[in-house]
């Protein structure tokens, strides 16, 4: 793993700051990765997602197998090039999305079979062939483990089937990928909100040998609390000298108390998403921006943070753009939320370094919690 | 109109090139205008547009006036600090989109009142009410005389009523204007496609006394050959020292032969629409990026055009964002498209100061002719 040293430079608690070097460039963390579906980051030029401050972005390997397809892109030189962007990219294993978004899959010991949301074909995903699409035809800097995402609800002897399933599948990831000096590979930890069934996961994994590991199976409907708890069960589990990487995740606040134990890597479709539909994060908490209330309001999103979409334009005139639907308003609330995303994670990585996370979150988190529990009062309504 | 000195360059034939001087900067001609329909040039911010090297925008009354409101713009200090373009801006005067788009619109002798096409409500434009959304309360710095687009295919006889109601309110206007330092009013010459009608209409506006003169009512539905002879008679009946500005045009090969005869200034909607729906221009002609030919097409559209959505990224990239639906397609092809307009406005300004104006319509003019005569029996088909 020399061209992927894992540089601690700070702790604060359980928090920590450092850097991850790859051959494509250094990861500040704790990092945000913007999430690049089809590659793209939605509505984003990369030059704009490299503006925000991104060291990294994620790929979805489901989206790019379906299409352009993993062979056409290895034959357009690989994902870097296809979409021009420079720095290192994550590929997730595809499970994800075949678990979510795929028709009439079907899951077997070797692999699991699906049909493509777009035209129905049929695909077939295997530990090996997730390897081989990740780090042989994309080019990942860093690919992840095939897995099955254990549902939040499974039962104990269901869950511990499902995550030692995904264990076997990450030696046979493992194995497939053996040893690269420019690529790295991430196992996921799994087990639903079961401390035991994540201590095992984390204890098979750590046998067998990442460079990286993920926590896998949280942000999938288990609720803040419960995620909360299993991360102070499993970060604590997994080795110190390696980067920990919470997947899918997540609102501000979620970052911000992943953080607080010990988490050093994220990715979510929320700013991209939310901003395509108005929603725009501030340190204040989120807004939308089609409110009533913004039509005539002159002040900026955020002007200190340092991106045209935060500081060079008026609520007022991103209420209009979302008013009359013109395709500029997506990318400036996209913009501005991958700022915002890659801001907090600038004022999390000073805050350690400094010795002043937990002063920050003391400030941040109540009021981000106050206003998640008022959104959720709200969407009840 | 000592803010908005006209300077003439160079002749080459009837071609002129020369730099228009505003109080917001220069505006170098022959010009395109990229359109700002609703105080957005579609899917672009206002930096990549300056980018492609556009010295001015134009901006929609009709639309502006109902969303977000010419008051409310107002209040918001003026359509150039509302979406951050520091550049001129010439906005037209409603008219156009009254006759296209407005519902139960009512012409009387005054001014003409209609629905919006959003949400029915009743408006009323006058040519006083034109002068004071635009010059007022937008704050264009170019502004235009309301007039009434007289259809192509009208009679004599109503193309001679409706241009002389053009004409009284274009006195109205000019009275409505008064005299102003830092802002310019057009006219416009209308008249259909009637030689006679054009003339009276060219001396009426000139007796009045405008900054600039624009050519109407073309590219309505008269087709390309009446459209150049209309242009025949017509640019020389206007004062060589003042700019003349052809509206709502065009297709580059509709640029090139109205360049040729003595044209200054464009706007047009076609290159961000066509580029929103995939259509890419290049100087060997159109292309539609959605073609199954472009899947592996590793070249960019046009190298030499200095903007990354001509030159970095390949035409593969762009099919596969098109067909993937991905909002960032629209966004490269029009950005390119503003892009190749502003290369082509830079090599007619060129050629025209190089006295090679005549090899290179010679060189481009029968090849775009043969692609639109192709393109034409293709829609057929």
């Amino acid at each position: 793993m020399t061209a992927f040293a894992f540089r601690l430079d700070a702790v604060d608690g359980a928090a920590r700051t450092g850097v991850l070097h790859t051959p494509r460039g250094e990861i500040r963390t704790p990092a945000f990765m913007p999430v690049g579906t089809a590659a793209t980051v939605k509505a984003l030029t990369v030059d704009q997602v490299r503006a925000t401050g991104a060291d990294i972005i994620l790929g979805n390997t489901y989206h790019l197998m379906l299409r352009p397809g993993a062979e056409r892109v290895a034959r357009l030189h690989g994902l870097h090039t296809f979409m021009g962007w420079r720095g290192p990219i994550l590929t997730d294993s595809g499970g994800f999305q075949v678990w979510s978004l795929a028709k009439l899959r079907k899951l077997d010991a070797d692999g699991v079979t699906f049909q493509s949301h777009i035209d129905g074909a049929r695909h077939r995903l295997t530990p090996e062939r997730a390897i081989e699409i990740q780090a042989d035809l994309l080019g990942a800097d860093i690919s992840m483990q095939l897995d099955e995402c254990t549902a939040h609800d499974a039962s104990h002897a269901a869950a511990a089937a499902s995550m030692r399933l995904s264990a076997a599948w990450g030696a046979r990831g493992k194995a497939a990928f053996g040893s690269r000096a420019s690529q790295a590979l991430f196992g996921i930890v799994q087990g639903a909100t079961f401390p035991d069934l994540r201590r095992e996961s984390a204890e098979r994994l750590q046998e067998i040998g990442f460079d990286g590991y993920a926590i896998g199976g949280l942000a999938v409907g288990e609720g803040f609390d419960a995620m909360c708890a299993t991360l102070d069960c499993t970060t604590p589990l997994l080795p110190p000298a390696r980067p920990r990487y919470l997947m899918g995740v997540g609102k501000p606040l979620d970052i911000l108390e992943a953080v607080a134990r010990g988490v050093d890597m994220f990715d979510c479709v929320l700013p991209t998403r939310a901003g395509r539909h108005g929603q725009a994060w501030t340190w204040d908490g989120p807004l939308n921006i089609k409110n009533a209330r913004f039509a005539e309001d002159e002040t900026p999103l955020e002007p200190a943070i340092a991106c045209p979409a935060s500081a060079d334009y008026s609520k007022a005139y991103l209420h209009h753009l979302f008013k009359a639907e013109e395709i500029l308003g997506q990318v400036l609330l996209s913009w501005h939320n991958i700022a915002f995303y890659q801001a907090l994670m600038a004022r999390l990585r000073s805050a350690i370094a400094a010795g002043e996370f937990q002063s920050l979150r003391a400030a941040l988190s109540p009021l981000w919690a106050d206003q998640q529990a008022r959104a959720q009062v709200e969407e009840a309504k």
